[in-house]
């Protein structure tokens, strides 16, 4: 059994990583720690684990991190940077759901996330945790910085075209659409039903942060520098992303078949037939990516759609996957479950 | 393995009932059948289920149904009164989800549900595939008869009350509140979103097909008739039912106690503490139902809050915690599942 | 014209006086105060007035509300009973929209609102703001205690049964619903879309401050003291309320042509015709309340009804409507705005 | 007063016109027609218009048509094209809300919507009814096209820039997102709650009706023939429309000033102040196009947030705009509604 820690449980991706790790075959969940809820047993916050989760959160300070296998920060962004350094001296595994090591160039970092990065090294050693990407490199990794939700998507539709160099990468484009989930449990006022619900809003058009990550997979695979125009919406749901993409073609291929041979071997990455539409609600509560292509009217611009649950694929199942990779489990060991539609 | 048919596949309760039995370690899924979708692949109607139900929906008349060792009808009501009877002859054991044996008056049933019922003999054969009441018989049982959702939630709230004989059992009310895939997947106005969402209206203030199956259970638990008025509401949400329930209390007693204990034993059924209100999704996509229990002011009127998931342990969780139970399986085969939540 | 201030505008009550007052024809807006967002113009922080609300927020002490003719206080309870009096001193005439003069007995009033009341004298002055009950009153009054959202519903509702003495007083059901607008505007973790979005639940079963205001009121229209349950309920929708109320007959009657007749010269309450189920989007955005009653398959329990949009008869469309009646004005004077359906 | 029919007053547009037209201070309704519903009183349908609509629907051969002034067809596409000829020979004025007469080109017409035109010669005759394009034409007009609500949003977004030849018009992309209602109140799965609920997909995204109409439009203000990529998506909210719309810069120009003097005389456009994101609620139920501009990251690539309500400025609003200007009343007569948010 794989000993488990995680640190910061009780927002939507702690939850959701409950959810998952305690039905996994091959963990043992040891320590889940919150500064402000010590003492409380996880059941109480989240009824939906009662009888599921037996643990009380923890506190940080006291709690027996270093005796895991592997510890997951679901935190806000800036605490695993101060963390992780000890926990790996300790011989501790470390995956980061939040973002302080998904970005290579420190200051660009800096720049996004507004504080001083605590850890460049290991920024270096982190591996990107996007398995269809980087999956030996995880497999060896001691820290893995798990990808963002919209990033997970929007390179995952737009990698097969890129590392084809059949389309302009200078000029992509993604129109993304979230729930609000992928906001957090923080209590805001912008996510509030009454605020949310029945409404549609695009936001941070001038700049989000998961602009840089997406640029930094995709130039990789393009291996040059690329330019995307990069457009966030709030959706009036709780889970789920689709990812509108736009791409000028450079070179004709049959891209159908692109994408398909791209994620042939890939068990959560699916790729519809030509002319579907794939739905959120289609991998609601599980660790699938499911991708169409359309080419609208035979014209030069292509558009891909891609959807995810912004919690499993776009967070805590992905982390998970990347937990399999690096434990030598089945890659898809405790990530079986149905989406659950309607 | 257990051979497993299902007729009418493809409603709420028809998908739903494929993502428990694709996952259950018991199950070989044998046939799907649909008059109207004969030969379409199920995965095509329900993209959720693709990679993991490679069937084809069969036309029912040359479906290998008798081949089967149970067969689920997720069908509307009136047609496994038709069909259950072959079945039966030919050695198969049948779990009917729709209402056809579920009241044991014919005339009531008939008066009910707007028609002649073919099938009466099987009704007295027929168990109320309620676990928590009929356990034993439904291990012994050739037919079973899943009861609603209204009825599941109700029951398993008033339940305790009315065994223990300590509320006026002539003057309970049930305000129970519906999410719209209790409507099933019918293309009708009132359940468009348009027209459900973010609106809320009682129906069928009048009567309720679910009333007297209510009514039916109670009665026989308190050896006596009882009296209760029903009002359904629908609420702007796709799963998930809560019966708020009102009565007059007789003879004092430990009332928190009296659901634990008579509960203790269940695992699908959970008591939560004093003063707690169950949440709809802490039960989403589960086979739980939750309650609690409250007493306002100390006066002397009860109120209890029981929560389920309308097609889990309201229709086909609860047809698979029957079969597990016809087939001397764990009661909790293929339905551990952890709620979804947020 | 009337010279309007408002205090707090901030809120939902307080944006949705402003749309109502804005199109009022007899009202000048003089002022409107935040101490958090005084300088502000009001359209930054709610877009919808944009062109059509050229005030700023301003600082309450600074802002001319001695000049104005009524004063309206959408603000937490607690302050209008520190403000008013200086007001009224000034020859203002208030209108709270808020707890703090609906409660005439004192005790009861701190034990549920958990503070002393500054200002107990006023609390005997001021009138109950609902019309259908105090309509002479209100012209002459001062000082007017808007109603609260489930009291409006749930009076209406429950008023004509009382005045006639047709049903048992003392054992009074209601179990009411509310959109998440009626929890304000506040950032909290429940009323998050995330939360509380595809979910239903109860809350405050064990006691709710607009329950001692239900049983003053239906109290005073029995003559005598009343026995009420009361369960208020969270639904994933913005706007609305929707009372489901039960009373066990004493006295029969002809209660449809009971509830027409006590309602017959009320504008805005709407007796359906019998069977009907009212929604509560049948009253969006209107100051309206909509009323069925149904007598289930004849039995001895009443079910009556009632739905209003919170924000409206609930809140500001009712203090307008009370404004109407002390200025004099056609008491529906602003307040003709039809339904917004779908 | 202007006497006033309406053919086909069952669905949203229609029922949303009748909300606007019984609050037209110049409006006189004569007629409402449904040839499904003849005799019933419309405000059954629709209970929000008790008290407000008294008039039943009438069979559409039996009905007062040729006596009105205006006669709106709020039609499935294929009716107003077989009648609007008679009515204009009686002398009646026509607005059409449904697309007969918005394409110019009688073969592109009949290719997208399937059937063979009947009366091509009015198509040439008819005013296509965008009042900030055609507003002198829309005067004088006999027969008007009212716009669809996606090309209402998308021309309203695009037409500054393309007028002023600042972007590359062979290479414009509009990602469209429509809350469920401009689906209509047909019974139709895909728009049930528990299908479109807590869900996001893109639909059409090989070709959809109101491509050709915003190309149409576009090409006349570019003077040139243009290419655009239209992917429309399915928002799970009743009312609203956001267009983000993205466009290459070939000139530079100062794009916020640019659009603000574009509708600086606009009284249905509001154009935000830079660096906004409108949201389709800030619009809700009222007549108002609001538009934001961004250049993200001071690239070549423009992006264009322009919000409606698809069943105001997208359709019963717009038509109303139109007749006022037929009519010689003030353009915002019956049209001032503010918003309703929350």
């Amino acid at each position: 059994m794989i000993k488990v820690g995680v640190v910061g449980g009780t927002g939507y991706t702690g939850v959701e990583l409950l959810r998952l790790l305690a039905q996994h075959p091959h963990v043992e969940l040891k320590a889940i720690t919150s500064r402000g809820e010590a003492g409380l047993p996880v059941a109480d916050l989240f009824p939906s684990l009662r009888g599921r989760v037996s643990l009380c959160f923890s506190d940080p300070v006291s709690s027996p991190l270093a005796d895991c296998d592997v510890v997951f920060f679901a935190t806000p962004n800036g605490i695993a940077m101060q963390q992780a350094a000890a926990l790996l001296d300790a011989g501790v595994r470390v995956i980061d759901l939040a973002a302080d090591f998904r970005i290579k160039d420190i200051a660009v970092w800096e720049q996004w996330y507004g504080m001083k990065h605590a850890s460049p090294e290991l920024v270096a050693e982190a591996v990107y945790g996007l398995p269809e990407v980087n999956r030996e490199q995880i497999r060896g990794a001691r820290l893995v910085a798990n990808p963002g939700c919209y990033p997970t998507a929007t390179q995952l539709g737009l990698l097969p075209l890129v590392e084809a160099a059949c389309v302009d990468p200078a000029h992509l484009i993604a129109d993304v659409k979230s729930g609000v989930s992928g906001a957090g449990r923080k209590a805001e006022t912008h996510t509030l039903l009454a605020e949310a619900g029945d409404n549609f809003k695009a936001y941070a058009a001038q700049g989000h942060r998961h602009h840089p990550e997406v640029c930094q997979g995709l130039a990789r695979a393009a291996g040059q520098a690329v330019g995307l125009t990069f457009v966030p919406h709030l959706v009036p749901m709780i889970r789920g992303i689709h990812a509108t993409l736009y791409a000028r073609i450079t070179r004709e291929d049959d891209f159908q078949a692109l994408f398909e041979k791209r994620y042939a071997n890939e068990a959560f990455v699916d790729v519809l037939p030509a002319g579907s539409h794939p739905e959120t609600r289609s991998v609601r509560a599980a660790n699938t990516c499911r991708i169409a292509v359309h080419r609208p009217q035979g014209g030069d611009t292509l558009v891909v759609l891609s959807v995810i649950d912004n919690l499993v694929k776009g967070a805590a199942g992905q982390a998970v996957q990347n937990m399999n990779l690096m434990f030598d489990c089945a890659e898809n060991a405790g990530l079986e479950q149905i989406p659950v539609l309607p």
